[in-house]
């Protein structure tokens, strides 16, 4: 049984997600669906389920809708999520609802949505139950992210009475937004390629702690990534007040004088800003501490990996994605 | 084999309904969700479901989650219309978005969304890829159709150069937007109780003429409707310049000069802007036209009613349903 490399299987997936998904007519509708798509992405999420699934099958056409379906899901949530977020850009290029109006926009991500569940009914009736069962509690749960993430933007962490609490809502929230969507991505996977179980929920657990130590990875290279390599001028989180493992850690184990400081910088936007925080982060030890908690996750992570009842061997291009995605420094 | 009453199917319906859809946290967003289930509705959907279902079965646990399932798509569709048409009431109160605001609202219907594909998830695994096929296109058609609705509001029928091309633009609007999920409803009752295809199809053709006619019926009495019995003003719609079906007729029919009055009466919101509207509908025989039109469609629904393959006495709730609602002066 020969498995692919990330690109073979991103060329196996991208041939059959670019055949269009939506009717030609009525345009002004599916034109504003389709651009999304056609922006390109980079499609961790319906390749990793592939992954998965060669952990234990011959890639078949259940696993490319399955695969499909996480993928448009994935988009129906960048649509609605970015007209939430007032977002201008996504992927370089002006976002769905700048391009054709909220309205437009709106509906464009509901018939993603109901598009990713046209693929899913295409699988194999033996999985289609506990495939709805996995997409659905998880599409739930992104929209239970979004939201806690709007109710954390609106709270002060600083005058918080308990910092920790605040500390494990964050985590909570990237989970919910960001991880379950990786975890059941490797799970559903696993599940089309007639694993058990218990092997199920170890693919979930990897995919859940990969998709919380990528977060961290995230912040951290936003903060203290080498602008050559990451492509842009570091900051971008802290000029634009984000909530981050970095913030909140900060602010967790800060003096009162820098607690103060770090207020009074978050309400300003000085010219110097970004290296005044970076100088708490640094006197805070913050890129120490957010090395470790991403190492953390990560080891969580292939823990889980490793007890997937496979070949050792098998697992290899699932390492290597793990490493690629936690090592980049982009 | 012992056939319910719409008010006994709607209590039935109503018992298992009001069983909460939604997690408790985070209850910033599910609050929202489940405060427009609470605001009630005539649930005609979920109900002619049953109605349908009963002509051929006893109703089963089946034949509710796929009525739950309707109702809850309905729902997300008034939340996303209600933000789009910016409207400030729902049954009387305050719209989702209103009370929650804008991007709680969004959430609250993705969720609702889901939340129906977790019903439709429970129905038998011999009819679930059925099931699906029928809910997601009629879904796509939902959407298309409020996107047309939406460019059609942009349009000025009064310029386009044929009227009667707008005129089924506008039937197809309707068609897509109102009457397909009755259609799918009816379809869906009879495709879980075992019906052939082609008596599905002939359920399919009555919901989706009824609904045509019901949407009639609705521009009707907004138009001539006895103020007593209607329980408002009429004129909603003139004033509100919404295109309806009695409108596109005037200005189909209309003498240029009266045509040019309507064009200045749409423009201006004077006092007596609705006695006037009413006055060249009166001119133009519109009342006639579309008591005549209402008639047709509801002739059209019940000779498919009367093509559906079982004994004519099994049909008396949906023929005395179809005769209440375009009967009605309400």
């Amino acid at each position: 049984m020969n498995q692919h490399s990330f690109k073979e299987l991103l060329s196996l997936f991208e041939e059959k997600f670019n055949i269009p998904h939506f009717p030609k007519q009525p345009e002004t509708l599916y034109n504003a669906s389709q651009y999304l798509l056609t922006l390109g992405g980079k499609r961790i999420r319906p390749v990793i389920c592939l992954m998965a699934y060669e952990l234990v099958g011959h890639i078949n056409a259940d696993a490319l809708e399955v695969a499909s379906a996480i993928e448009l899901f994935h988009n129906f949530t960048l649509i609605h999520d970015d007209i939430m977020d007032k977002a201008p850009l996504r992927r370089g290029q002006p976002t769905v609802h700048v391009k054709y109006g909220e309205s437009t926009a709106l509906l464009a991500g509901d018939v993603m949505l109901v598009a990713a569940y046209d693929c899913l009914r295409k699988t194999g009736i033996q999985f289609l139950p506990q495939v709805l069962e996995i997409f659905n509690k998880t599409a739930m749960q992104v929209c239970e992210g979004q939201q806690i993430d709007m109710d954390l933007a609106r709270m002060d962490p600083s005058t918080e009475k308990n910092e920790n609490v605040y500390f494990d809502q964050y985590v909570n929230m990237i989970e919910l937004k960001t991880s379950v969507l990786l975890a059941a991505s490797m799970q559903l996977g696993l599940l089309l390629g007639g694993a058990s179980l218990g092997n199920q929920q170890h693919a979930y657990q990897f995919g859940r702690n990969l998709g919380i130590a990528f977060q961290v990875q995230d912040d951290y290279l936003d903060a203290f990534g080498d602008p050559e390599k990451f492509g842009k001028k570091p900051g971008g989180d802290i000029i634009a007040n984000k909530k981050t493992f970095l913030l909140i850690q900060a602010m967790n184990v800060c003096s009162p004088s820098q607690l103060e400081e770090l207020q009074v910088l978050l309400k300003g936007n000085s010219d110097d800003k970004v290296e005044r925080v970076l100088k708490i982060y640094e006197a805070c030890k913050v890129k120490e501490w957010a090395k470790e908690l991403k190492a953390n996750y990560m080891s969580k992570a292939m823990a889980h990996l490793e007890d997937i009842a496979v070949l050792s061997a098998r697992k290899k291009p699932l390492e290597e994605l793990a490493h690629y995605l936690l090592d980049r420094e982009m």
